[in-house]
């Protein structure tokens, strides 16, 4: 692709953190913020990454998010935590939660933290790898906008709802970060763009049946008029789509239920309010085993998994996480690849801004 | 279907509470591991249920699982343990285990306890519905003999894994309890006796490539030659497979790579050895808001998705335990329901140990 553009690691993050203090948002929150979309753009998750960065301007500059930190922790025990966000950025008050819930792993064995009226957070692999250093299991989960059909439903009820956990392992840590959708809608957005039939399997329409026009799904999402992504395991029962719909259904009731926040229709819902909400959860390793022995073991179990016999037409056996730091170390060396619409968005919110733009 | 029997619950009860009796297990414990087995039949998890008895038997008999509870506390936080199961019957490892994180949780507002070197627990479900009654969300999951083949991968390296978490609701609690493969071995059964080609994408051959022929899938995995269940979500990438990967990889990590147990193809390895890792949580709903909150919130948005729009052809949405409580209620008013073939199984095995048998 000749038009992608390598971009400069630190200089990103230095540019997007600008137009967040531009913004209102304090110099420390702003790198925050900013460090955590680099990161997505980092291990190959651009759907959440820089490019969303304009998504990120006009919610703070609507109000959906408040520039400054307003998140309060509302009950608190030795183990747990509730935090209200207060309509803060949903990735300084995901930090905040995430930091809560380590800190009392750390002395306590384990921490979890719900958090309530929040926005959206970016990548949930972001928190659940920020206990790894701490010989913490990370969890993280989050609700978002309801883009996901039920079983045997015809609306979209939840969000893509994804789920992440982290483990530490010799070398690269063990890291599963997925939506518990069948695809997320930058894969519908792909097949819009390119006007192509999307495969049968990956979305309903209005009527809740099966579809492969990815353009008329979008734009009844657009409106809520219907039909949506399917959840991991497909249309029906005969794949098993009620298990991604029964996991979808646990992220929401872990995040938003158990925290008192808005679940299902209720995100998005009011205007000027995402009201999103994240689970956070840290698991002290030594609290069971000795962290060396458990990291050398899963070592041991990812490479026999990495090593056995593939598919035929098959090289590779990916463990999960080893894509996305593959691609990070190739970032580092090479610069972030982004394509020419994203880097023509980012000069656009830096101009309206007074952010000069470099790459 | 005319063969079927409707067997009294209590009665069922006690006769395999005395098959385990005669094997040498204490009544209490006799009652546990006979309770849980029932109560598979209730929830029309049959699979799981009495018509395995015969299998825990030889199981005794051989020495794979030893009939008094030799299961020991090895390490111990206010907030975690980790527990050898030391070869006992899973279903007594399994519920000395979920008693302990309960009581953790009870205490603390979280407790997570891990076991190793332990045998087939019987339905995950069980364990988290434990948690109910004390206000706590449950928490189950077991690795399991290797059937479950990973993305791009060729031979069968880890079980049908299964995660439950179970929450407290107003009226019935929510229950997801799922195996994180497409389907469980016991559907490829069903195809590979009425000699029928099963459908593309649960299952791969000894070369790693969809197949519809379950008989040969079932041979293979028998003897370890390769191939296997595929994964929620299925072949390749195209729709997820790796994400159901993903979550059984989470499942073998936080039950036998974080207690130091057998994992992969570690599990029935050995002669006379099963090696089964099971984890365990509990978390206390008032550690984050009042558990009467939550039960109504939960309430209130169960029932928003069950009156969802359906879509066409289609006359409800289910939640996740509805089923299973509604198939209960039906056995304990009319009977559980037991095939002929299972019912001649359970003669047998009551002839040979002197255990009569009365429906």
């Amino acid at each position: 692709m000749a038009d992608v553009v390598r971009v400069n690691k630190e200089g990103l993050e230095r540019f997007c953190a600008a137009v967040f203090e531009k913004l209102g948002v304090p110099r420390k929150d702003a790198k925050v913020a900013a460090d955590i979309l680099v990161l997505a753009d980092l291990r190959d998750k651009g759907s959440h990454g820089v490019a969303r960065l304009g998504r990120y301007v006009e919610g703070l500059k609507k109000g959906i998010m408040v520039p400054t930190d307003k998140s309060q922790v509302v009950h608190e025990t030795a183990t747990t935590a509730l935090i209200d966000g207060g309509r803060s950025l949903g990735q300084v008050v995901g930090h905040r939660a995430m930091a809560l819930a380590i800190e009392k792993a750390k002395a306590h064995g384990t921490g979890f933290v719900t958090v309530r009226n929040s926005n959206h957070y970016g990548i949930a692999g972001y928190y659940a790898l920020m206990a790894v250093p701490h010989g913490c299991i990370g969890i993280s989960m989050t609700n978002a906008a309801p883009l996901v059909v039920p079983t045997f439903g015809r609306d979209a009820l939840f969000g893509t709802n994804p789920i992440a956990v982290a483990v530490p392992a010799e070398g690269e840590p063990f890291l599963f970060d997925a939506a518990t959708s069948v695809v997320p809608r930058g894969k519908l957005e792909v097949y819009e763009r390119q006007g192509k039939p999307m495969p049968f399997g990956w979305a309903v329409d209005a009527r809740g049946k099966g579809t492969t026009n990815a353009t008329e799904v979008l734009e009844n999402l657009g409106k809520r008029g219907g039909g949506g992504i399917l959840p991991l395991g497909g249309e029906g029962e005969e794949f098993s789509g009620h298990k991604g719909y029964g996991l979808a259904m646990v992220v929401e009731i872990l995040s938003s239920v158990l925290a008192g926040g808005a679940f299902g229709l209720g995100t998005y819902a009011a205007e000027g309010s995402a009201n999103i909400a994240h689970f956070f959860g840290a698991i002290r390793v030594d609290a069971f085993r000795p962290l060396a022995d458990v990291s050398r073991d899963l070592r041991t179990f990812l490479d026999q998994v990495r090593n056995s016999p593939k598919a035929e037409g098959h090289e590779r056996v990916y463990v999960h996480g080893e894509k996305g730091f593959a691609f990070e170390r190739e970032c580092l060396a090479e610069g972030i690849p982004l394509g020419p619409k994203v880097v023509e968005s980012l000069k656009k919110v830096g101009g309206d801004l007074g952010v000069p733009w470099s790459s």
